[in-house]
């Protein structure tokens, strides 16, 4: 089945900021070497869109087709090649970022409502799609997932692919709902990135979080 | 396939209790957010299970049921508003949960069998149901599961799955002797807690284990 | 579908040395108990294994053999009983694992060319059958895997599974052909623990390596 050409290229872009953002934040991480640094590239790729097709029992696509590879490969190199002089593009790179978030949300929930699943568990899959990626890497770092912990990242990828379910729901779920249902997702996001907007945390931390409890 | 009411009920149970308890552990161990303390607690309830579907190459069972879904983030939700005074509640917490790993070792053996799965393998797969979400959570949280540490927590899971396919293999297996498999778990398990019973350790951490040769 | 005996034996045997290894690996690097050593032992054996299959959405072929549940059992409790005493064993479990390697992404690649994948994604496969099951005990370990971060590992087994993929697109896969690939995968393993040998680091780590600016 071929996708229309700017779902590709939509797609290909957002696997192309995961996978260099992901290596990124390995190079930064830890020391790892060029095999760390492309493995956990591609993991932050593909990672999340592997999970949902698990859970549908399908064939993982995007690693059936060698273009999501070669790009996820490519953005992981770049990381490896060019990672120690890149701080000044961090904003563009998060601006990419956010981009494949909403994409991902959108599609991996749109995906799970063609196979039948509810309204609920079709969210939680376009959830999953977008953030598992980023959680298996933080994982395989040995450090708690950042989308668990801090910043609003699980929140706009949740909204995003609630509002293209909904739309569904209601049969009118099409492109322009799809851009919608993203564009809220990754304003979100870039507002979140912006001002540093944080989901509450559990009581027994506030208590400890103003460093004047830490002296 | 409609599930007898009483099953039905007791699934629920454990699936409430280790949401609560794996949320709980989450909001202790580590800062994370309420998407960290409601993906912690969904996973601990459901990832046993899940691992064992994706085994056997099904749709995860609990993941399409949204019943699951919901009592399992109201036990969450629940460990995020009142986790930090929730101190008192440990044993009854702790008691409930011994109910789902007995449970889920025993339905999820049984589970395994049903699909053709061999003896030994049905075994396995019913311990991995019910300790697999905690060692999921665990991985998550960057630390050594606690299943692979101390305590008595894959052992009487182990032996309660191993009664019930046993049972199954003399043809024996029914209400009565899921039953009596389950509470064997459960009896195990609670007395491992009351007595701090631990499971043998390689003799190089022995040696290292007293605290005089810590000093 | 019954295999050769050679091949089972040099399954099994890789089966066996994997599940030796890392169950070595979990005892010295961590305080575990017998079921983490055996739980360790295990996924590390057939842990790669089971991934391939999951995303060849197949039953996970060693998990249904119980040949290769005892053997990975059985080495992973002799690992659970002695090793505290094995490290002048040090030289021929890693030779052992070295064979473990190469056998595993020799036949996960040609598995996925059975599948119908393409060269790409069948190499790649191949690799992940080899290293998988040690990243997974790593990530359980909480710690960053050994594999993403030094000595050959993975490289070997890409390039093992390469040879074969190759030659099974030249329509030259064979017998003759599976002992090359595994022979060129075994050697630069070996040669690379004997000469200390590291894939490239990112440029951002190699600044920071030398001992003189850690002072």
């Amino acid at each position: 089945m071929e996708q229309p050409l700017l779902l590709l290229v939509l797609d290909l872009t957002g696997t192309f900021a995961f996978a260099l953002n992901g290596a990124l934040t390995a190079v930064r991480a830890v020391r790892v070497d060029i095999v760390g640094v492309i493995a956990l590239g591609m993991v932050t790729a593909m990672g999340g869109g592997i999970i949902r097709d698990v859970m549908l029992v399908q064939p993982p696509a995007t690693f059936q087709d060698w273009r999501y590879l070669a790009v996820a490969a490519v953005g992981a190199l770049i990381a490896f090649a060019f990672g120690h002089n890149m701080s000044r593009l961090s904003t563009p790179i998060e601006v990419l970022d956010a981009v494949g978030l909403s994409f991902f949300a959108v599609t991996g929930a749109m995906k799970a409502v063609d196979f039948g699943l509810g309204p609920v568990q079709a969210i939680i899959l376009g959830t999953i799609t977008a953030v598992g990626g980023g959680t298996i890497r933080d994982a395989l770092l040995g450090r708690v997932p950042s989308v668990l912990r801090d910043g609003l990242y699980a929140v706009p990828a949740f909204i995003g692919a609630g509002i293209a379910v909904l739309s569904s729901l209601f049969g009118l779920y099409g492109a322009v709902a799809a851009v919608i249902a993203a564009a809220v997702c990754f304003f979100i996001r870039v507002l979140g990135l912006r001002f540093g907007w944080n989901a509450p945390v559990p009581r027994a931390w506030k208590r400890r979080d103003p460093p004047a409890t830490r002296r």
